[in-house]
């Protein structure tokens, strides 16, 4: 398993000192993925360079770097424990409590009209409480990231991660909610029991099919937006992608036929979402015969790889396979987007080579890009569930806004989110964009 | 019912014109709570007059305040509505997340390496996630305030509040969680589930006897400290009150026969604590057979409330009935707490004629004083529960800390909260402060 590590790297002065520690790396066959200068010293430059290497390949890279005649490797850097210290996230009040006019008024005695108020209309609980900004993040640590069934507290940091996302890019309160259990029914009850504090649900990084059976269940049985992430968050952005990259080359989603590698939760919920929005053929292939039950349910047909290769237009692989794609199989004109993570399926160069249209690996396509935007719009909006149609728009929505010759858009870049908040908001509400007045102001009244 | 409302009243500059205001007010029997001028106009002054009335009275003042000649309501002040408008408490992100480099560490592919080694230390949660520094605010809705079972969202701005003012006095992230459910087993099942989410439990206006219950078994059951707010946070505010009015009258409470009157949860839980402190004896009257039951567990003596009256030396009442103490009852030399809220079983001036030493009523004893701290402190150390001795500790750390002449200290003095969690941290830890090193900050790294 390889996990990103920061290196410290002590380079001199001399013309090609770096070039040859990259020289280095590249020979232990290792992707460079990030690299900062971050002292200068009087002859010595120290570099973090960031690498995504199994534990057990990282001394060999240690002993070429420090074979070099003028550079060592000084350890590892601790700057993203340092950035988790303390946790990533805090609950903070909306206004300061200094004066006791104010504590009554935010708490005892003031506060009970407004306990009244919302018992004799429920509805002012919109209004008046931060229900309606207020998102579970759900995860019972069975298939946290690509590490598998880590456990539900080693998975918190991607929970709270989601939550400093969820505050900075919409605005959202992610509040994480860990489960030790592995029952569906069991994980249905436990949430429905505790849904009344939450404006909406988002379950992340549950394994197959539990997944599938817990948002099915809660949606039947709660009135606010239940979302698997890891399903329908991520098939949004790939959804983008996809059309971009029709789009780029000048191909027609409804008139082409796509072939799915991978029916995880994110290869399944992007099979029902392209079929809402109309494809031309939908093949599928995986090695768990309740995925492909599950394609068959969207109206997909299972296939092997080399058919899928043979017949599509469009490859997406979702499969965690490296190098899954042999070259050989890449036909003239298909559109490649093999999106695997922290290694694709087969490179977008080597597809490029063989005669793709478009080639593209999964680094640019992040899955942040659509749930803040979707919880944030479906809050607005006061939807009761999340549906295909919100999913398409806010895909749709991405395609508009991705940079001439780009895949996706900025994820970084907040009017993005907003974007996709005021376009779910819309296609909820029928009716252009207003946002609740009051809400989600911080005015000191 | 009675509920604090805030009237506008425009006033003439009259000599005297306010006077009357206030006159008209006394006379409809009720007090004034709080007065603000807020707008001065040519020949007007327009008034903020914070009242508790019963809205069935409301008319009669309206009326009475109209009937002047230099006056009139001019409606209610919305203030507190609009200090609650879009909710008091939200979540944010410690660091602000600006460049793709803080995006890869604080989320993937970064956090992926905090998560592995979590999983192979759990010891690491406390230090890089917010686990040690969030408290679940946990009710069903079945005691809210002296509303009683108004529902658990309609009490969502009462958790909300307690989550601002853990934010603001002790920088603790607290997370509203509502349950609609009575059954105490079921309640402890639900809690058990999530309760992986958080460092600690507050329960939070549940009602007797499930408030009991439902804590004790909690406590038996997880190993992170669990309180239920309105008995230990309450007892150890009250038992400081008390503390400070044997000193200010040079009694001594373990030479002391106290009598309390009013055995709710508050009620029992300040009488464990008394016991656990050291009390002469402890007479205790309710209508509630269960509450005496349990006040005999604890080695208290059920007695009338005339015995109460006739043969304590300190009286405590806590029974949530205006008037229930005559003042013929009081005996010369005793102190007389009467803490209900917003009447006392007994004015202090009437306590005071009649002979009584120290009387006081609840207006100052405010149970925010102990519950930031508290966790505060068991956090910080560690602690898996919390004990009597804690909650002794916090009680003689705020009787240190009151004012001279005060009943208890300054709710909103941030010093004092930082006192009570760091004599809590040494009762638990048994040596002096020292605060975990990186915890709790916001430093951009």
């Amino acid at each position: 398993m390889k996990i990103p590590q920061i290196f410290l790297v002590e380079s001199h002065h001399r013309a090609g000192s770096l070039a040859k520690v990259l020289a280095a790396i590249a020979e232990a066959g290792l992707v460079l993925q990030d690299l900062e200068s971050i002292r200068r010293q009087q002859d010595k430059t120290i570099w973090e360079l960031t690498l995504e290497v199994d534990p057990a390949e990282e001394q060999a890279v240690i002993e070429k770097i420090d074979a070099l005649p003028n550079a060592r490797v000084l350890g590892k850097s601790d700057r993203v424990f340092k950035r988790h210290q303390g946790g990533k996230i805090r609950m903070v009040s909306r206004r300061s409590i200094l004066s006791m006019r104010m504590l009554r008024d935010i708490y005892t005695p003031g506060v009970a009209q407004v306990c009244l108020a919302i018992q004799k209309d429920p509805s002012l609980a919109r209004s008046y409480t931060s229900l309606s900004s207020t998102v579970a993040i759900i995860t019972n640590g069975t298939a946290i990231l690509g590490l598998g069934a880590i456990g539900a507290v080693p998975g918190l940091p991607v929970m709270e991660g989601k939550a400093a996302l969820f505050a900075e890019l919409a605005g959202l309160s992610g509040v994480p909610i860990l489960l030790n259990e592995t029952d569906s029914q069991k994980i249905v009850e436990i949430i429905c029991a505790i849904a009344p504090s939450f404006g909406a649900i988002q379950l992340e990084d549950i394994a197959a099919p539990t997944c599938f059976e817990v948002e099915e269940a809660l949606m039947a049985r709660l009135g606010i937006p239940v979302m698997h992430d890891d399903q329908h968050g991520t098939a949004t952005v790939v959804l983008a992608a996809i059309l971009n990259a029709c789009r780029l080359t000048n191909r027609e989603l409804s008139r082409s036929v796509v072939g799915q590698i991978g029916l995880g939760a994110a290869g399944l919920g992007l099979a029902r979402l392209l079929q809402a929005t109309g494809t031309g053929r939908l093949l599928g292939t995986d090695l768990r015969p309740d995925a492909l039950e599950r394609l068959c349910a969207v109206g997909g047909e299972p296939a092997s790889l080399e058919e899928i290769m043979a017949q599509s237009d469009i490859v997406v692989a979702l499969s965690g396979v490296p190098g899954l794609i042999k070259p050989q199989l890449v036909r003239q004109g298909q559109i490649i987007l093999a999106l695997s993570n922290p290694e694709a399926e087969i490179s977008p160069r080597l597809a490029l080579e063989q005669g793709a249209a478009y080639a593209s690996d999964g680094r640019s396509v992040n899955n942040i890009l659509a749930f803040p935007g979707l919880f944030k719009g479906a809050l607005e909006a006061g939807a009761s569930r999340f549906t295909d149609a919100m999913y398409t728009r806010a895909a749709r929505c991405l395609v508009q806004l991705t940079p001439q010759g780009e895949l996706v858009p900025d994820p970084l870049d907040r009017a993005v989110h907003h974007a996709v908040a005021v376009a779910v908001y819309e296609e909820v509400c029928g009716h252009p964009y207003q946002p609740t007045p009051g809400t989600n102001t911080d005015t000191e009244v």
